[in-house]
């Protein structure tokens, strides 16, 4: 069952994750605070399941992968908490890092956290060289200027813009969320033997569960509280930012959701590949899920 | 002579940035505004200098790792400028980042440029992928939470400190300075012939001339303008943080300098390297400079 699979993988991901922060000196703690906090976990999970497709990842490079992920997803969460960027105070069911350790710490432990990601994709000791640096690239273009910051980026730039459409919608939270999505997917096929044009199909999927993604948590937002979210609720509204809520309405972005869902499975569909189950499981709980 | 080869190292390493960086969206502007303002250029100086004792890397590669340091580089000074920080509105001789397109985007920018400095290696066409992977190894660590951003964390943690002495201070100023300065040293070495024993004498140049270079920083701080620093000047004395001449005083400072550059070049004597002589001239030129 899916949730099983999520928690083994998040115990493997924490526990990669603590051996690799440490904590033998007090930056380690700031970084650690967030980093080992309840999260779901969805990211390390997609490495997790795309690697199901992929023979030649050894499960200790995989565990390796989705933590690096979880490293940079950590890290821009709590750069986007800050005061000058979303101002969120609650994050993961806790204070944000900048409440429990000041704004100077949040910065440090973010920035500590985005070089560990290549540190320790650097250091695994299953994977070749060639594939270390195929991984770094995918992630280093997916949380750069042309990904997940510029789509932060672009989401600060639009506050309080309300002339924006779906299709600008789209495109910041394609860079916003989806690039790091897309890159989790991508991670786990390194060194597999998929053929160009079945990786396509990867792609096309992790697209639509990426939009599905923040349409859910828009959509979350306003249907649950925050005792259940583990964050602050109504932060865009606060910013003035556009959701999809605002733009299709709770019932249609409910259905767009679903229907994005539709085609990423109708994606995962389009060929014959062993082990594509587990991320079918994964992209319809992106939108069933309660937080 | 050193400044036409410092001058020759800056127009290809801003042309590398200009290039890495791009112009099509507006976090690159903001990436550009300070990647690409004028500055020393030492860290990028010292690659170059150490790869003449290599004949194993190619110009262009030496330019790619000398243009991830300063992207690196770069990206630090953004984050430490910033209010909740050193809260520096002078940088390169212009308005801080934060100062000019305000503080979301210059945390942002910083990330991207973090993010960009891992790209620009693993996509360089002449390094191997062993290279790369090492490259970005010594990189990350240098940056990291055993590194440049530890350094920062206790340099700011010791503000108000008055009873810091010179062993914290050079424990700080290795860690937030020095570490780069080494990575630098050690990345124009990537691929080349040198015995285990021989790196070990540019570890020990590279950490002498570390320490010599901030306490001149100390020096200049107090002896220049700030037209000729390019920067806040007292930002120390406004932090609450102790400096080299707190402890030593100015003409002890200057001594001191001058005595780890001795101990730097002594270290490069030890052993007969074709190549050298440019790393020496830099490390002269360290404790020399004017601003």
């Amino acid at each position: 069952m899916l949730p099983e699979y999520l928690s083994q993988v998040k115990k493997l991901v924490l526990k990669k994750i603590h051996i690799s922060i440490g904590n033998s000196n007090l930056i380690e703690d700031v970084m650690s605070y967030s980093a080992l906090a309840d999260s779901k976990m969805i990211r390390a999970g997609l490495v997790f399941a795309s690697s199901e497709t992929n023979n030649n990842l050894h499960k200790e490079s995989v565990t390796t992968l989705a933590a690096a992920v979880e490293l940079m997803h950590t890290y821009s969460l709590i750069h986007d908490d800050l005061p000058c960027m979303d101002d969120d105070d609650l994050r993961r069911n806790q204070p944000s890092t900048h409440i429990k350790y000041g704004e100077a710490n949040a910065v440090l432990a973010g920035d500590a956290l985005q070089a560990l990601a290549y540190e320790i994709i650097s250091e695994d000791i299953h994977l070749d060289s060639n594939e270390k640096v195929h991984s770094i690239k995918t992630l280093s273009k997916a949380c750069g200027k042309n990904g997940m910051v510029y789509g932060q980026f672009l989401d600060i730039e639009n506050e309080n813009n309300q002339n924006i459409d779906q299709n600008m919608l789209d495109e910041i939270h394609n860079l916003k969320t989806g690039k790091l999505i897309e890159c989790s997917v991508m991670l786990g096929l390194i060194g597999g033997d998929l053929k160009k044009e079945e990786i396509d199909f990867f792609e096309v999927f992790s697209k639509q569960i990426g939009l599905a993604f923040q349409i859910t948590d828009d959509i979350l937002d306003i249907t649950q509280s925050e005792e259940v979210l583990g964050k602050n609720k109504n932060s865009d509204i606060k910013n003035s930012k556009i959701t999809y809520i605002d733009i299709l309405g709770l019932d249609a972005a409910k259905n767009k959701a679903k229907e994005l869902i539709v085609l990423a499975i109708e994606a995962m569909n389009a060929f014959d590949i062993q082990g594509r189950d587990r991320l079918m499981d994964i992209a319809k709980y992106l939108v069933s899920r309660q937080n």
